[in-house]
């Protein structure tokens, strides 16, 4: 997997419970990401490979490390979880579109992945969730990319991933008798 | 629309911005619901009416009253709302089955109405949100109804009305750079 | 049911089994709407009851005295069919958008009724589908409105009633071990 | 490709257009399929690898071929195309489940290439079509796997391969005007 981008595992949220170590991880994220976006005649082997890699070679071994470890953890009484693995999607989580047919492709393998771990893990009290981000994110590299600090600067119509992070810190934090497999996250004024 | 359940106002909430009085409302739940589930032929046209009246008549007409309301509020600084407007939907939001003809048809158009609105508002600062209740839900009428308190004392089975409200709590607060249309929400155990 | 638009009963379609008589009815439409494209503040009490007549009253009193009729059938041999109830929808079956909210509220209404409806009278070998038409149809109402030849004389951007029909021609002539419920519909050259 | 299954490609359907020679393929069909059913934890590196090579690996190389020779065709004149592309979905196209997270993966992804090449192709007048069978079939493996000759006989509950054929080559006929991309395909007693 050393391909694949950085991710983010956030340890020790929600320490109610766990098996006494300082170690036990109770929060894990999957955001590796690979964005394509090509006519499809133009996609080329390679692009097939990393979007295999990031989204499904890369994700379930990512969820078996994950999942073997929470199923360690005793059940925080606090929300009922062993732990939580969040996942993150994209509008091409459900929809394919002219220029998005292997970006697409992945993101949609990715979120059935999410849905049937949250199926399958939810009777151990394993929180899995999947986000579908719907908008252009303000971060370090968008703003080098785009230069544009009027869309920078408005948060009606792009997203801060500090409000992003609220969001899975929050699912993190919802208890047994309400679990929320997916739900969707876009700026106020997006058109969608 | 005296044939409606109950539907609770919240008032209040996020009072960052506000058109001055007190009494300025920043946060409405459409809740109203009415179970049918029968094979079809079985079903009146009392029970058309009643569902019709519950999920489009009374959701327009709420609709039409909270969101001209919002429009006058400023917008609050702090998440960037005039207001929200929270919908209740059900598995049957989702998914039309066996007996649920009715009911489903009722679900469907009240989930139809909840995303147009989301798209046509939130270019003006109002947030509109619909939580799908994928499971049973612990009140005191199950509780009369089903007398079962090992049902009623496992949350890892049925939904906690108070979890429920802390999710709409939870999409109150959120910022404009990243709004929820839709979350789904279900126990721990369930089985979907 | 005076106010709804006609609604296209072909009898005798598959005519391998029935009760005897020549007229006993072998496949019904319901290919009623009614077109709302209104700002969400805009619509009217008189806009919901048409919708609500069109989609929900109109569809479920259709589809009782149809699947009524169709029980008494015998099985044609040739398709495993009593009888094939098709609905007609629109892109805004599956999508609210901005001006939508009553037409798609009643839109997604009827494809529940249909859902449902499917998967309860399929076991009495009752065959229920839903067509979702994503495009415009040229109509002679369509054509007398645009005036616009070259739109319809253009087969790849507009659908052409003819070809709806083949498709539900399909349907009814589809045999028992390989039913649809839904297919969508659009020209070849359509953005979606 | 060699470890796929094999796929079948029909060529000739719709010969009304072509660039001459007897050769032009008109239709082609990707059916490969690798089913794994199992708990998460016990899917193997070797189980993810087929899985992608036979939905995305070898989906994207067949389409990559064939939509590269349809787009030489001329248009066939009575329906409208260069050709069809029809690709094989699964109930677990659209659900993931507790035992289904490779094998939905792969079906999520081939039905995301699909969509995006619909929406792609169509403006060239390429058909790219998605069937969602949902069911067992009866071939000579399930009918030598189950030996269960009730269920093979009882067409109402199995699908056979010849009425799946015979809506694909419906899609082939298909005229420009009223294309699907997507049908679901099940006995008339499936409970779904």
């Amino acid at each position: 997997m050393s391909s694949l981008k950085p991710v983010l595992v956030v340890a020790g949220i929600g320490a109610g419970g766990g098996t006494g170590g300082a170690t036990a991880i109770r929060a894990a994220l999957y955001n590796a990401g690979h964005g394509v976006w090509k006519p499809f005649l133009d996609i080329t082997p390679e692009d097939v490979k990393i979007i295999t890699e990031t989204n499904i070679e890369g994700s379930f071994a990512f969820a078996h490390e994950v999942l073997s470890d929470f199923k360690q953890n005793e059940i925080d009484t606090t929300n009922g979880k062993r732990g939580i693995l969040i996942f993150t999607g994209a509008t091409a989580s459900i929809r394919g579109n002219t220029t998005t047919s292997a970006f697409a492709a992945g993101k949609f393998a990715l979120r059935a992945l999410s849905q049937s771990l949250a199926k399958e893990f939810g009777k151990q009290n394993i929180h899995v969730a999947h986000a579908i981000i719907d908008g252009g994110i303000s971060t370090p590299l968008s703003r080098s990319r785009c230069n544009n600090s009027e869309w920078d600067q408005n948060e009606d119509i792009r997203l801060s991933p500090e409000a992003i992070a609220s969001s899975y810190v929050y699912l993190a934090s919802q208890e047994r008798s309400a679990w929320t497999w997916e739900l969707d996250l876009r700026p106020a004024h997006e058109k969608w």
